[in-house]
């Protein structure tokens, strides 16, 4: 079996289904002309962010991509100057592939948008459809173009260290749509709601509030765009890093690079079918309608990968480590919810502590938002071992075994990835319908569907970004792996001494440790300092507005929303760019001094800290979300009391949180993961130590 | 020169100053009756919370001492009995010793605070002189009682490694003292200042509060006996890592070791000197006054090392370590003082963005204190790295050797500790006088004065603070060349194979470094959810007292202050017992489960990320308390403006980060090394891996 070929086919099958489910969502009723309109509008201001961004993104593209053909994967006048060319070339596909598969994911999202508005007064069950269906556009499209970019390079040039390059031009967008489109979509829920709820007492979604379209467009261009690509990276990251490492295993093309490939291809094929499934009865539950498609695909999956692992002779060691990390990745799912649903303790017991003011809300909420951390980590370290301990008895004598069970176990967790982003893109569509219901006034019950909607998409969001997280926590440690095997491949070449590991009792080990560990905490706060800095921006603009709109404030005259959109846009690409070079100018400066042994323990603490990080910001700010959605829902007060008032603070704090540096964090660690892969090679020859 | 000798007399030495300086402060004039009467009042509170925690800390101490009776540093039937016995007593010792400095310090602290306060009412000068020389006792007193039992216990067994279970002792002290009183202090504080300064606006520390006596015990258990105990800890464990790598490099006791006990009593020579030369001109500034101390013993000690070094020829290069270590202390210091200086940008930034309210307080806020981690960690990679550089010249193929000059860049740091203590107990004494003027109406330019004492008092905490973190960070790294020694001697005994490193890529380092990372993250979520469980049943009973005891809000009766104190000590220690096992149940868990391997990443990742929280969260709440502070001042509005309610909301939350959970990571950090050095033994005997 040509597992190249099965990747390429079932990567044109996710893209056929994409187009199907992209047809049927355009040919659902766009609904009245206001609801149209105000679609309309959405759909411009998103375009016109994805326009500036890509445009912003491909100078930056093209320089790293200059950069690349001059010094990677090793200086021109070193290497081979093919392999560099084609090296760039590779750099360049991954961001076209992950914006292309950006682009469509938006365009469906921002039509499916007032479809399911509209929908929502007729019946629940269709509005659900058309933003699950919506959602899964983006799914399949995002998956396919990983898995196909990937074969591509793998079958047309058999040099699988190309992929790292590919994987590093995904990243290179990840870091543009993640971290950017995060800055935009709180700059813009912050402003609006500190102008419009807390200033003005006015609805959420108000049409008055000049910062309300550029809200709507922000769950597009954050929510549905950088989640996309965020995904995109850590999908490539993972089948990257399995196939540096299969490689060496197989000494060339061979059955450890079918595996992967088999894998990755079972993984989408069962999403495919997952989505294809999807039916909601009436008056179910769209939670665990949701939750059931994840488990269908799992369950798919196992079962397609069980078969292949029989019938081809794979090895069932590592089919047991793929599975031991999928499995890992549900339950650190199931743990996220524990501290993120508002049926249970911590999200209640912050709502409570909010009734004696705001700082109890944030004391209580960072506490549990610290310990959540601890059931994910363990899950993360428990998989690596796990998976060392299953493949270990391979060959003993190799650590590259090992190593690879570990990013088995990370393809493993990521293989359901078209399903989990299917999911994901949901939210931010039926968050967008709700919006769209009050702004064009379609009545209690579309609101009320909507809501129901909404807070299903909350939900499994908090579920899938803690999955998401630790599969970029495992897939990172993967890397480390592809890090230490690219730079032994050089050292090889040099006939120069292998490295055998990073001791931590090695000072340069212990030097990167320690400055890798900061990165991540002064990354996660520019990006929070760039949206308060931001947001400030655009509460001075509403203010203006406000005052110089005649007729705005009793709803007689029309906001202008486009300066708003425009203020998001062009404060979020400048403040994204040096949060993004101070990770990769620090890497540099560790790698140059302390060389491919100090860049070991920069990774490694890298990781440790990101991890942790990301994972404190993404619960604590799903757990504040939830704390005040269950004061609103009507307990302890309600809407209006003390502890309504705390918990829209910790609301406020909990957005840049988990939508800005929180995910952001998960790019940065690959981003640097994957600098360190390409340039050990000048490491190898520049470094002082 | 025998350095044995002269550590015990410089000892003597400086319990002859703490002495000196305590019939001093005890003589000056205890002031008006009333001031005399809450003093007492003060004091009682503080030795009932003293006598509780040490009685729990007594069966607790017990319980671990039959434990290291039976199992360390072997098990009883494997080793050697007496060298357990040994072990068991000095970790009885260690416990004992520190327990006692704390005592002594917190007596003069409750004498020196009425006396301060009454000679506010005369002149600054002379208030400040008796809150600097009570804090100095504490300072003396604390270092005199380290190094007299890490040199008693080395001159009388010659097995350094019993300085461990010294400084084991030391530590379970320090996690009673830091976090039980840290815990303890928030408590009232956040409960003091919720009713009275929210609730009913009434002034802070006014008598009719029922908390504020609790808020004055506070300070002094949490920022005199525990910061007092935390530094006690540190300064041992530093001596103890270098003494345990000296003795591999002299092969018994020789010249390495004598120069670590040359630059232990020459520090404390240091600050002896520095401590007697305390002067303060009129009128001068006072935060002026205890820096220049600090440049003043740390020059003293620069010299004094460099003439030993000279005359007794030890090696320049260790010196150069030590130098380099206290150096980068100071940098570190300063890096701290500019995040949390209200003359400094973050500060302003942060009381500026407060004007938007509290959420935008917290996120720029929480935003800097992720930067400010930044230099420190950069200064400790770089101390770290210098040390090896300068120290593997001595020997090329000894990884021991530049082990122990790190040790010695941390023995250098911690050198200067007596002045650090000193000046760190200053602040809670003039803090307390300051609540003692508004108590006992002594006038408002007694208040004027004590304010300016107050306000230096914080500004050079942060400073100390910042300072003993790092330190601490450095000595822990210190420690895990320690706990690697250790090891290798028991496997040596055994005839199995030494270990060289601990590789990142081993599976079970990483899987203890995933573990290890996670640990600070949840003893200090534990120990915030402790303050805040406690603080809601002191906000309880303060709303009961003022309902039941009738004339209380006119000020017509008194309150009750023991159920207040009651309330926080009984609680305190309940919520510190959980917190504090789960850390070393974790280290249990690893080490049996993967082994020494396992550890020493489990210790890598404990240090990275403690490093990383304790100081995000100490200088996060230095900058809150510094800009409410700028606030109130009469900046951005002023008291009662949007930009002061949210600064108190950002103070609030800071309280627990910086004087609860930021500080005790600290001693959670040094507890689990020392847990995992002396358990070695039997993780090398059991563990399943």
């Amino acid at each position: 079996m040509d597992w190249f070929v099965v990747s390429v086919v079932v990567s044109l099958l996710s893209f056929a289904t994409a187009a199907w489910l992209y047809l049927w969502v355009s040919k659902q009723n766009p609904g009245t002309k206001k609801t149209q309109e105000i679609g309309a509008l959405i759909r411009e201001g998103a375009n016109v962010f994805l326009a500036r961004e890509y445009r912003l993104l491909a100078y930056f593209v093209l320089v790293v991509a200059a950069l690349i053909l001059l010094f990677l994967p090793q200086p021109i006048w070193h290497g081979e100057p093919k392999r560099n060319l084609l090296m760039a070339a590779a750099y360049i596909a991954g961001s076209v592939f992950s914006g292309f598969a950006g682009k469509i994911g938006m365009n469906i999202a921002t039509i499916a948008n007032s479809r399911t508005a509209t929908a929502a007064t007729e019946s629940m069950e269709n509005s659900f459809m058309i933003g699950f269906r919506g959602g899964a556009v983006m799914g399949m499209a995002v998956v396919g173009a990983s898995l196909l970019g990937v074969t591509g390079i793998t079958m047309l040039t058999g040099d699988v260290a190309l992929t790292l390059g590919f994987s590093f031009g995904a990243s290179s967008l990840a870091l543009f749509a993640k971290a950017g489109g995060g800055i935009f979509t709180k700059t813009a829920d912050i402003a609006a709601d500190l102008v419009g709820k807390v200033e003005l007492g006015i609805p959420e979604d108000d049409p008055r509030n000049p910062a309300v379209i550029a809200d709507n467009v922000g769950d597009n261009v954050g929510d549905v765009a950088g989640m996309g690509a965020d995904l995109f990276d850590s999908h490539v990251a993972s089948l990257s890093a399995a196939l540096v490492l299969a490689v060496v295993l197989d000494r060339g093309i061979g059955k450890f690079t079918q595996m992967v490939f088999c894998y990755a291809a079972s993984g989408l094929l069962s999403s495919i079918i997952g989505v294809l499934v999807a039916r909601i009865s009436k008056g179910a539950d769209p939670t665990a309608a949701l939750n059931k498609l994840t488990y269908i695909t799992t369950a798919v999956f196992v079962g397609i990968t069980a078969i292949a692992t029989a019938v081809f002779g794979f090895s069932w060691h590592y089919w047991a480590a793929a599975m031991l990390g999928l499995g890992v990745g549900v339950i650190i799912g199931i743990a996220t919810d524990y501290f993120t649903n508002d049926l249970r303790k911590p999200v209640q017991q912050v709502a409570s502590a909010s009734q004696s003011g705001p700082a109890f809300t944030m004391i209580s909420g960072m506490s549990y938002g610290f310990l959540s951390v601890f059931p994910a980590l363990i899950g993360i370290a428990v998989s690596a071992l796990g998976a060392f301990v299953i493949t270990n008895g391979v060959d003993p004598t190799s650590i590259t075994d090992a190593l690879f069970g570990i990013s088995m176990a990370a393809v493993g967790m990521l293989s359901i990835v078209g399903m989990i982003i299917s999911n994901d893109a949901y939210g931010p569509i039926v968050d967008n319908a709700r919006g769209l219901v009050e702004m064009a006034d379609l009545g209690d019950e579309a609101l009320e569907i909507t809501d129901a909607l909404d807070s299903a998409g909350n939900t499994v969001k908090a579920i899938t970004k803690g999955f998401a997280i630790s599969a970029a926590g495992l897939t990172v440690i993967a890397l480390l792996g592809a890090f230490l095997s690219e730079a032994n491949e050089v050292l090889l070449a040099k006939g120069m001494e292998l490295i055998q590991g990073f001791d931590i009792m090695n000072p340069l080990v212990f030097f990167g440790l320690i400055v890798g560990s900061a990165v991540p905490a002064v990354f996660s706060a520019m990006l929070m300092l760039g949206v308060n800095r931001n947001a400030e921006r655009m509460v001075a603009e509403i203010h203006r507005q406000f005052e110089e709109i005649p007729g705005l404030k009793g709803g007689h005259a029309k906001p202008d929303y486009a300066r708003c959109i425009d203020i998001a846009t062009t404060g979020a690409l400048r403040e994204l760019i040096p949060a993004g070079l101070m990770a990769i100018l620090v890497t540099l400066v560790v790698g140059f001094i302390g060389g491919v042994t100090a860049i070991g323990g920069f990774l490694a603490g890298n990781i440790v800290s990101g991890l942790l990080l990301a994972l404190f910001m993404s619960n604590s700010g799903g757990l504040w979300d939830n704390a005040k959605k269950y004061v609103e829902a009507g307990n302890l007060g309600g809407k209006g009391s003390v502890a309504h008032k705390a918990a829209v603070v910790g609301d406020t704090v909990g957005d840049p949180f988990k939508d800005t540096a929180g995910p952001s964090i998960n790019t940065q660690i690959t981003v640097v993961s994957l600098v360190s892969s390409l340039t050990a090679g000048l490491f190898i020859l520049f470094s002082i130590f």
